[in-house]
């Protein structure tokens, strides 16, 4: 076993010129190349999406890498993944646009869900066939095994459907967060937001909806928004609104029994962002958490003077260094009885890890709106 | 005298068209129409800036008009007025731009000075002679004579200079005002603002520099900006750059011993707008209370996100309006001292009553940068 890691690791090292294999799988402990007495416990070999330098990640990403076992330390928990998905900042972060850039060569991925496959020998409260999410997400998640300190991983409710347990942190939490975090609402109130089809729209459309928010919705013109409004109405949405049709000199007009709304969000910019501007009422607060349109916001000055807004940027990552991350996990646990229970729902695309490639293209937008890919490392 | 007041009233209501004498004054409370008994107090008449539409102000402000003498009822008081500025808010307030449109006909101006002339019966307090200014500030402060009510006026210290007491609330206090209520800031921070020459500019300077607070300042580019930055560094400033400055790729490697601010003010909008934006260390504040350029702000995704930037708007009419305009008068007191202390100063140049024109071309900008201009009724 000791020789077959040793060889694995050579071989390995080949391909990404003199860096360790440490850094390919994220994973400062381990150092392979002094290998311990045969009684060590060896993770399997794992397949990974790994990338080598940051760039497109439909260049930098194309190869599944077969990573070689690591030890299992004391304090270490072997998972095996089971599903993990492709999310627009584990793009961003291929791309190195984030300020937090992971030191190449890197796994990607950066939440998802396992099962446990052996603990170290220090490990409490986790046991083999748990079913774990890394919590807080952190870096490599789209590979079949890994070895991270049991302080990584958080053990979820067994019956929690898998495709949602590997998506619960980085959309539906920062929705959740953004709901509570920048204005008090209470029942009656109302939110405005843009990009309403997104996974966090969705769930912002849900969590209002279950708290008895009114919520209205901003969608770009294409052809089919009449299905999509339909969908967004179905999940609870109390007005969805295209773009163009917001193009009136009063958008308040259009509301009826909908109070002006104190909160907004916006993830798309421009003239997206405009809009959600116009609906909020004296007072209100717009939080930005993402760019879709690469556009900035642009506000006028009376809308600060007069009109007294307040504009906010949320950051799940930066949420997640706080203080406040301590309740994450509690948050977590509410947020998959709410999908366990039907009450919170997103369209998600299963595809097999060998499929990684196209589900990648789809994450891309290469094919138009998709649903999230998640890869199933069981297919 | 009840004569001459009905004919007087008769002969003012006829330019004015079918409005009251009341409207002119924005005095509610005077039914002049049925005129009281005999013992009586009168105001003496009051000569007015009145405008009787709203519009360019150098279009409808033209005419000074003599209003007749109004009835100082038991909780009045009938202030002479000695000195009252001419601040781009109340120059916007006629061009009817301001959320808050007065009712024409109207008198202009929105703060001053002036010495108490007579009280009514039930006044307490407040006796002839006195220093009064209107607290919070109030509408129609550029005429000779004003009654209203005793609420409305606060005794100053008699030695207080004429020029600084007319001026004190609209720009010192807003300057003080949004040094406290957005961030907290301890001896050592910095702060960062652009339109560093306008009076709040040169307040803002002054209370940072008494507070150790650093300040960097942000100007225009146009001849003399070399007397102008030494003047600025005369009341305070630890740095100001021209715009041009500043067009390069890192600004903060331009500050030597100055921490990142937390704090940045924004009176000019567009481009000026975005190098305060510039200045500010992560998780800071920008406050917005003026858009000299015109021009909007536009503000990236990523400042929102990454750099979790808060952009917000601060108008002192709304914050009088708030509970916490109940410390105005303190405030005001010790704004006040400074200035008696010289510690707290700015350009203003007197102009008399008759030369009203002439200043308010002036306060137009028609001849290029200019001091404040203050009406002094006493000249």
């Amino acid at each position: 076993m000791a020789s077959l890691v040793r060889s694995a690791t050579l071989r390995f090292l080949k391909p990404l010129g003199n860096l360790t294999l440490n850094d390919a799988f994220n994973h400062p402990r381990t150092q392979t190349r002094s290998v311990r007495a045969f009684s060590t416990t060896l993770s399997p070999p794992s397949k990974a999406v790994v990338y080598e330098q940051h760039g497109p990640p439909d260049r930098v990403t194309r190869r599944v890498i077969q990573l070689p076992p690591v030890e299992v330390k004391e304090n270490d928990v072997c998972v095996k993944m089971l599903a993990a998905p492709i999310n627009p900042s584990d793009i961003n972060r291929i791309e190195g646009v984030y300020p937090v850039r992971p030191q190449v060569p890197a796994v990607g991925g950066y939440e998802g869900v396992g099962e446990v496959q052996s603990v170290g020998s220090a490990v409490k409260g986790l046991l083999p066939g748990d079913l774990v999410i890394p919590s807080p997400p952190s870096f490599g998640t789209w590979q079949t095994h890994i070895v991270k300190d049991q302080s990584v991983w958080y053990k979820i409710n067994k019956n929690s459907p898998l495709e949602y347990a590997a998506t619960i942190t980085v959309n539906p939490l920062t929705a959740l967060r953004m709901l509570e975090d920048f204005v008090t609402l209470n029942k009656g109130d109302a939110i405005v937001q843009n990009g309403a089809t997104s996974i966090v729209g969705q769930c912002i459309i849900q969590l209002a909806h279950h708290r008895g928010i009114h919520n209205i919705n901003i969608i770009r013109d294409r052809t089919g928004s009449d299905e999509v409004k339909e969908k967004l109405k179905n999940l609870g949405a109390d007005e969805v609104f295209t773009e163009s049709q917001l193009e009136v000199k009063n958008v308040k007009g259009l509301l009826s029994g909908i109070p002006e709304p104190a909160l907004g969000f916006n993830c798309v910019g421009g003239n997206a962002a405009s809009l959600v501007l116009k609906f909020l009422g004296r007072g209100g607060t717009m939080v930005t958490y993402g760019g879709m349109s690469k556009k900035p916001i642009t506000v006028s000055t009376s809308s600060f003077i007069f009109k007294d807004l307040s504009l906010r940027g949320f950051w799940l990552q930066n949420w997640m260094s706080t203080e406040k991350a301590k309740e994450c996990r509690v948050l977590i646990d509410s947020l998959l009885d709410l999908a366990r229970e039907g009450k919170l729902k997103y369209e998600m695309e299963l595809v097999p890890f060998d499929n990684f490639n196209a589900a990648l293209d789809k994450a891309l937008g290469k094919q138009g709106s998709q649903p999230k890919q998640v890869i199933n490392f069981q297919l």
